[in-house]
């Protein structure tokens, strides 16, 4: 679970805490940050965000992506960075474009239906190796962090992301993705496979540009059968695993509760848990040696900050050590700021 | 667990082998039938939908709804009919009407936002009395059926109906509803009361009309954490069992698999799975009284028929016997009707 050499990392930063906590070192107390913390929570960002014509002009433009990727370090002094970006730009790279819709979400004009329509998709270093404005992100990101705090590295895992190119936009049920995995399991796991080569050239390049660690999203989960993640999820996130050796990675499949076990196999460093997981049950279930990250209920920042400084503590002593403390999800849009800071200054006054 | 009296079921109908599983008798093969069984899978639904003016005018005309209701019995011969409705019934008896929005769902014009908005609402029999097309629809429905098969009556979990009364509308996260239990958990208290008892004269009306059997949805049962789901949810779905003991009642909280043997608990007869459930898991954690219901995966009636046929024998192999045959959700909308009756066929023609 060593995947980076500590020297690699301390030489540049000040505050590398989250990579000792990945690396399995011991720390006086958790590191702290949130999925989707360079957002909608934050005045600032609400102010850029208003000058731009969309979501899309953000994260194609390099150094509006770095300003509001910096804002939460400079706003709520959390432990790590995360890129501002998308997961849906490898489908765009591989030739599959989408929109962004306002209030809606991603929409897709054309998706994936046929053999044909995978046949033509771009894939592996000649797809990844064209976003260049992430690449370019990470870059000015890191050089402005200035080792401040790590910079962390995305991509939406495989299975998540063939729900959107087969069903074009966000869903339920995803029963056209679906759909696809019983009709032809064999033309979904060829497309699966070529997610899977673009989306470890592109973690490899974001790796080149400065990413200090990674993690993948399994979005979409908990909407797959136990039998049907173990064939058409885990095969692939294990081969992402498996090729990233550079830097700390950790996954993330939301909903997962099933495939815990299967999950604690990978070769990652940390497990990530949505709020409906118990940090003892997971710890058993996935064995002794990886970080758990999560896994506050979201919600609780819209509660009275003496309670959430209550339960961000008893979640903190629940999971013991080996634990890096976010939300169990992206942080919602509507939070209020102060409940953000109550969570962060709670975990930043902690010592084990 | 014996909640009817078997001769009360048995003088009328000439199937009633779903209420025997429910009240733990023995039987040669396990009942089936689908959730949304009524509805777009048929195209004698669609026909005469498609000369209305919504959803709601179906709803709201008692001969209509009783039609839609027989239709699958007709088309589909499963072993009971549950009656055409929706679980926003109740929020609209209680004076917060909804309107549905083809291709996007309830809205509700009017939201729950603080204690006046409670205060006003009407509850108990005074708003459940109001809802006679659903009591004249199942009359109709009771006559015209002729003791083929058991009639289902159904209502929304408290938890459920609060977060539309909250929400206004389908939601990915709910957050609008799970803010209010946050910051204003007493309110929330007063309405699931206010809820609860007018879901318990409104199911005592629907026996009274004819319902041979009841089912309570918490559709919305896995986007709350244990301990609040423990709080707010399982409290009032247990009044709500204790309160009907005249028939059989199953409880389907839809993605609760962390709070199984509290719902294991409960004074019903029968507890719905969704498609992540293992039976075996399920019944070590719930005991040996209760019949289980479910749960293939709805995607699976996208497949072949072969696959459709084998994985549904394998699944009523792995409930071993107190099992009533259903998928693990809704019947999705463009299912197409040849896997719908290769499923329903594959059960009826299954001998133990």
């Amino acid at each position: 679970m060593q995947k980076v050499s500590a020297d690699q990392a301390q030489t540049v930063l000040q505050n590398d805490l989250i990579l000792k906590v990945a690396r399995g070192e011991e720390v006086e107390r958790p590191p702290v940050w949130l999925m989707r913390q360079a957002g909608r929570i934050l005045p600032q960002y609400r102010a850029l965000r208003g000058k731009l014509s969309g979501f899309k002009e953000l994260v194609e433009t390099p150094a509006l992506a770095a300003e509001v990727t910096i804002q939460p370090i400079d706003e709520l002094d959390v432990d790590a960075a995360i890129i501002f970006s998308d997961i849906l730009v490898i489908p765009e790279a591989m030739g599959l474009t989408y929109e962004m819709v306002e209030k809606k979400g991603p929409f897709f004009p054309e998706t994936i239906q046929q053999a044909a329509d995978v046949e033509k998709l771009v894939s592996g270093d000649s797809a990844a190796s064209q976003l260049h404005y992430v690449f370019e992100a990470l870059e000015i990101t890191k050089r402005e962090l200035a080792g401040r705090v790590p910079l962390i590295g995305f991509a939406g895992a495989p299975w998540t992301i063939l729900s959107y190119m087969v069903e074009g936009q966000g869903s339920k049920t995803f029963s056209k993705a679906r759909k696809l995995l019983y009709q032809n399991p064999k033309l979904a796991h060829q497309l699966l496979q070529k997610i899977t080569d673009t989306t470890i050239a592109y973690l490899k390049l974001k790796i080149a540009a400065g990413a200090d660690m990674l993690q993948v999203f399994d979005s979409w989960a908990g909407i797959l059968p136990k039998a049907q993640y173990s064939e058409f999820a885990i095969p692939y996130i294990r081969q992402i695993c498996d090729a990233i050796q550079e830097v700390p990675i950790t996954v993330f499949a939301k909903d997962a509760w099933f495939a815990l076990e299967e999950l604690g196999q990978l070769d990652c460093n940390t497990i990530g848990l949505d709020w409906h997981l118990d940090p003892q049950d997971v710890r058993q279930k996935i064995g002794p040696t990886k970080a758990l990250q999560g896994n506050l209920d979201p919600c609780l920042l819209y509660a009275p900050q003496e309670e959430i400084a209550e339960k961000t503590q008893n979640m903190i002593k629940g999971f013991k050590k080996q634990h890096i403390v976010n939300l169990g999800h992206g942080v919602y849009p509507d939070t209020p700021l102060d409940g953000v800071k109550c969570f962060v200054n709670t975990v930043k006054a902690y010592r084990y």
